[in-house]
């Protein structure tokens, strides 16, 4: 088992991990950036160490400092938490190669999840059902024009350098797609250096939903059944649930065994999340692979009872999954809401500061994940997110009740938060009802008292 | 539906209250006492009223006064919590008298229990076992001397007007309990104005284990398993579990129907626990009767899904129990820890004061009932109990493990508390062996730092 863990992360997740391995016995060490030296996860480790300034690029992502602070501590693993490293295949790479455990998958599944074409074939061949469109990167604009009649119209039209909403465009029609690629094909080469673009059937109605998966070294791979994450702004998730509202047993089965057979297709190791677009119809589409744990991940822990950072730990230690796919029953309902500290009235405008007065929420069926304490100088320098409110009753309208109380009860005094919007989220209609898709709330902002 | 319920006690009992109306829309009046005008439960109910200067008889056991405010608010209903006025039939009554719903079991089935004897004797012609002795007061010595040669020594010599550890005396021989029969019932005759005295069986190697049980108005009567309260110190409960690390299924089950059978003989109606004695053997005994909700709760919560507050109201609102026998399974592990403001080095004295600098645990597997807020003054009329920290996990180990990861990062400054005494226990190996019984504290105070 793995004795020291240097958790290269900062807030709410870097508190989580140093939790969870004082229960199971495991010694911690804390990095900090100069900004979070009074930070609550580098009170809460057994050791910490700054490794740099301020911005993340000199700290918090700095390789070399990372793993020379691990190998000086006599830690034997790194968990990465999510964001940062998470996802950096190289970082993985070296820390093999520095003789310390990744708590993660093996570069080459970070690598083979993170390029988007590749991922995307990758699935295809394993049977994953994947959105329909070219085959990688279209000839020309005649190969797009016949894909599009092939799989109707509208399509995206999308480089394959680009992501995170670059590169991206939309074509409703034939002009407009003739059009639209030349364009794309020449923004993506200055922008990208690549000129190359692929077709993608646009869907338009559709929910986020997610399946948890875990897989150990000796061959076992589970799902734990799916989040639902179709609450987003701007494809920022806000609000994630489990069971959604959206699927049936037996669909939850059938996406279950396709995140299985993707995180097998890649020879995954570890707890990772196969994101798929859902349509009302129940067709669902791979979108993408989180090589890494994810913030929304406390909704599957209340819900299946298992925890995952510890699992993480244990399958990074070698041992065999703690339990079984038939021992895995959706329980129960859990909401998640991720306060961040900003102003939803000033368009979620970031709103760093001291927190004047502090009190968390209790009582049954609330857990508070959050680094903030009362008298805590909330840095501008990283992620707004300050706390999470997970709440857990038996029926999604209970959970509801459960977080509406709890919200209603939170005090974050000194800087602003989205406690206020997500309140009015609670208590609207059209999400109580649990049948809305991704453009929910761009079809009701809520970032104002109405 | 009760609609607006006014909450007749402080602390985190009434925090607990305010938050299960919330979350089932009912409107919440607290009372208070003018040391408690800070007081948590006053900032989140929403109305409060100061009924009466700091002494509890002036104030929270203030009948009328706090039958008028109920009155002139326009509640419907009063929850009294447990302690204060939760026993007390005759208030019970004058809440039905004006019109007003006591949101516990009917006046006479809290007169009932209450009365030591009766309670006794009561369950003894309902089939519930109790410990063997003489049939209420004993006419003489040669009585008591014949019944102690039946059920074999040593024996307790108790006054039946007695109570509390006092009027009790125990008789090792013959001789002994001759003696101690005359001189018990000058003492008695003395203290209480009454000379009975009766005999029973000195039990000394028992756990306290209970059993929760609810009966709605409809004649259902169900029971949520067992807690094991038996870490006590001078009679008091520190640490409480479900499920009993001594019980089997099939003990569990004969203890929840003996528990249904003592609430059906008094026609209990709401939340109620039945506390026995548990013998090694498994051989168990009625001990009390608790008419109200208890505060260790919570344990129950964790492992049975089930939400006795809310549960409670439904049943006073006069709806039917919201599970069924068979609905209830224990699941996992939970453990409660009562934090008190006291200092476990210095003979546990109280400790009120300021509270400095306030953090509660958070992550999963962790839930906390507090009223203390960062800045909020503990005064010293009260109890000294001010927060609970339960846990819950798969196995006891998981529990205890969260547990001992929560209290260590719990940070309370500024007052004594027996975070420090509860850490100790939670690392002795007679406590995680599971294997003790109610003297383990006075074999083991662990009242210092060893």
């Amino acid at each position: 088992m793995i004795k020291k863990v240097l958790v290269a992360n900062r807030g709410e997740i870097a508190v989580r991990i140093i939790r969870a391995c004082k229960e199971l016995n495991i010694e911690t060490v804390a990095i900090y950036s100069q900004a979070d030296k009074e930070a609550l996860h580098v009170q809460l480790a057994d050791e910490a160490y700054c490794i740099g300034p301020n911005a993340a690029k000199d700290s918090y992502l700095n390789f070399t400092n990372i793993i020379s602070v691990a190998s000086l501590t006599g830690c034997d693993a790194i968990h990465p938490g999510y964001g940062f490293l998470a996802e950096n295949a190289d970082f993985a790479e070296m820390c093999e190669e520095c003789k310390l455990i990744f708590i993660g998958p093996p570069a080459e599944a970070i690598s083979k999840m993170g390029i988007k074409d590749v991922a995307k074939q990758t699935m295809k061949n394993a049977g994953v059902p994947v959105v329909p469109g070219s085959n990688g990167v279209i000839a020309g604009v005649e190969e797009g024009v016949k894909i599009a009649g092939d799989i109707g119209y509208p399509v995206l039209i999308k480089a394959t350098a680009g992501g995170g909403g670059k590169g991206i465009r939309v074509a409703q029609n034939e002009q407009e797609l003739r059009h639209g690629i030349a364009i794309t094909q020449q923004e993506a080469d200055t922008s990208f250096g690549n000129p190359g673009v692929y077709i993608e059937k646009y869907i338009e109605d559709f929910r986020h939903v997610e399946i948890q998966i875990l897989a150990d070294k000796q061959g076992h791979t589970i799902h734990l059944g799916e989040r639902d994450c179709t609450v987003q702004r701007r494809l920022q998730k806000l609000l994630e649930e489990s069971p959604s509202p959206a699927l049936t047993e037996k669909k939850r089965q059938e996406m279950g065994e396709a995140a299985v057979k993707a995180a097998m297709a890649v020879h995954y190791t570890g707890a990772g999340t196969i994101e798929f677009i859902y349509e009302p119809d129940g067709s669902f589409y791979f979108m993408e692979m989180n090589t890494r744990i994810q913030v929304e991940h406390g909704v599957t822990e209340f819900v299946t009872g298992v925890d995952l950072i510890k699992e993480q730990i244990r399958i990074a230690s070698g041992e065999a999954l703690s339990v079984k796919q038939a021992d895995i029953h959706l329980t129960g309902h859990a909401i998640e809401c991720r306060i961040n500290a900003e102003n939803p009235e000033k368009n979620f405008m970031p709103s760093s500061g001291r927190v004047e007065t502090y009190l968390p929420p209790g009582g049954p069926g609330v857990r508070i994940d959050s680094a903030v304490y009362q008298g805590y100088f909330i840095p501008p320098y990283y992620d707004s997110m300050v706390a999470k409110v997970i709440t857990y009753g038996k029926t999604r309208d209970d959970a509801i009740a459960i977080m509406k109380r709890a919200l209603g009860e939170y005090v974050i005094e000194g800087i602003d938060t989205t406690v206020p919007f997500h309140l009015r989220l609670l208590n609207h209609p059209v999400f109580t009802s649990g049948k809305f898709n991704t453009k929910f709330l761009k079809k009701y902002p809520l970032n104002e008292q109405s």
